[in-house]
């Protein structure tokens, strides 16, 4: 820290991503990217002449891709703004939308990025408890009086809330923002981009990091009402107007060319999910219902960093908190089904070490 | 506007940038790109392996990149972070070290995005007015007792400041940071960098976006000391850890081992400023001595607006400012020399169309 740090920021414990290895080659079950490589249209998409223009600014308002957007989620343009992954898009929801005033609530297990944010920009928040089987507890956002961040599916338990559940929360809370994080959505849950135009404060946010197979892209993306719309705007203009680069902007506009691939390979996530939860189940362990990709589980009889660390011995990178209620937990990407193998042996070998 | 935008921000002008026109074809001489593509090494170095890796999020520190560029500034890893252009790391920099009690000064014509960065953070700002030949009156900076920030060459006038009154203003500031903004220097001046390191509380900021070419790509770095770089750090892994995507980290560092390339597009670069600088001023033209990659000129007989409005009508885009000190002013990128006499050649016909 230097001595010309704000005060503000004293206290301010920022975001822990997780590890991202550059030397040793590991199997990497642990930041929820997906193991298939972006559609064929995108590899095609970058050409010689695309790398050329790279010389000038990228569009910054994103027209032609918020076009596809829009045509593919049934929504008019006014009622999207793109962003550099869901991380930017999220900060700009904060920064627009909360202060001193207004503040913020979120389930006390859920990603570990918006109490950061609220930190950052001195905004109180409050963690409210998952029940004790880590499903959100809809009744406790009923008429709250504060901005209200959810992610659906929730992280890191997978688990979904039913769509009647937010509708809810949305009408309930009528002077208040309701930001719905499905970064996890096509894994098996149920969007509410359905309820935009039905609710004014309704945020939805997507990412093309997960499910499009293109976190390395950064590409993001937040559907609402238009006045909600052009407030994220007023943020990204007054903060980064060319946050998207060109490159992205093609290949997340060729991407949406593929549908069929992309409904392929969140089909072969789910099936292997369901494949890799009944081997884990088989040997003991007890998982949430995900709808995401990845699964939340533990095993009684080793705790959940013992199983982050023998795992990694041998070449395989999972997740694990240091927290209360989840330390006997792990979290474990979806990857190919061989990947999986792999890791269900590696388990195997760890468990019954003993023998 | 929403009902839901926080009140801090009721007031607020987001910046406006340059135009980017996607339908008719313009000379581009508007938001200052280089009308040179990127090296051949960029343009070799996206292949398919990468694309397909694009499914991993990219290294959130950019370790590789951040090498090669210590190497080529003679500094350390831990003096430089990268951003997704320079105006993230300026708005990373505004929220760091500047709060309602620790205010900013600039020049009051200087670029135009600084004022937006302090409307949004409610930081109180200075805009200490440049002298009547647009110069910085770097005296006026001298034990100032407020953060700093002075784009060197300036905008939109092109007038680069002595390194050695630069020195003063660090000297004189040992509390505040004082972040010098080179996005233009590298069309001859003198950069900052070689300071680094003899004082705590300098920052330097360079952009790819202009003498690199690559303004799609977003690209920028700020080099400084360690504690400052390990604050600007703590916004980043607050605000957007993945901010730099994988295409840009790996062309990036392409386009740092040429170069040859690099040196010979700015020698180009300068020498048509020159012969622009000189058909302009035997035109009647009074022009500002720009070390940056554009002219800053008016002329006695059309007005700024007369003039941006009739070139563009012509297919060639300039940027021009509805403010007092500089109405008359336009400010035109240098482009291909080809470019710059279809530039002239439009003036002319301007200038002379009474005959």
């Amino acid at each position: 820290m230097s001595e010309f740090l704000s005060k503000n920021h004293a206290g301010l414990a920022a975001y822990v991503p997780g590890e991202q290895p550059t030397g040793m080659e590991y199997i990497k079950l642990n930041t929820n990217e997906s193991p298939y490589p972006p559609p064929p249209s995108v590899l095609t998409a970058v050409t010689k002449e695309t790398l050329g223009k790279l010389r000038l600014y990228p569009n910054p308002d994103g027209t032609e891709l918020i076009k596809k957007l829009a045509g593919t989620y049934g929504v008019r343009a006014e009622n999207i703004i793109i962003g550099n992954g869901s991380d930017e898009l999220l900060a700009f929801a904060f920064l627009a939308f909360c202060d001193k005033t207004r503040g913020v609530a979120f389930p006390d297990l859920t990603y570990g990025f918006y109490p950061v944010y609220a930190q950052l920009y001195g905004i109180p928040y409050e963690e409210i408890p998952l029940r004790d089987d880590f499903t959100v507890n809809f009744t406790k956002y009923m008429e709250l009086g504060k901005n209200i961040v959810i992610a659906n599916p929730n992280a890191p338990t997978g688990i979904a809330l039913p769509l009647f559940e937010i509708q809810i929360i949305c009408q309930s809370n009528p002077g208040h923002i309701v930001l719905i994080d499905e970064a996890y959505v096509d894994f098996g849950a149920e969007s509410a981009v359905s309820l935009i135009g039905k609710h004014e404060n309704l945020i939805v946010m997507h990412t093309f990091s997960k499910s499009r197979s293109m976190a390395g892209a950064r590409m993001a993306y937040a559907i609402a009402s238009a006045p909600i719309i052009e407030d994220l705007n007023k943020m990204k203009y007054s903060f980064n107007p060319y946050n998207v680069n060109r490159l992205t902007q093609i290949m997340a506009e060729a991407a949406l060319g593929d549908e069929s691939y992309f409904a392929e390979k969140r089909r072969e996530i789910i099936a292997t999910r369901s494949y890799t939860a009944a081997k884990l189940g088989g040997l003991g362990f007890e998982m949430t219902d995900s709808k995401a990709n990845f699964i939340f589980a533990r095993h009684p009889e080793i705790s959940g960093l013992d199983l982050y660390t023998k795992l990694k011995e041998k070449g395989i990178l999972i997740r694990h908190w240091d927290k209360p209620r989840i330390k006997d937990y792990v979290r474990i990407t979806i990857g190919t089904k061989d990947q999986m193998d792999a890791l269900i042996v590696a388990v195997e070998q760890i468990l019954f070490s003993k023998y």
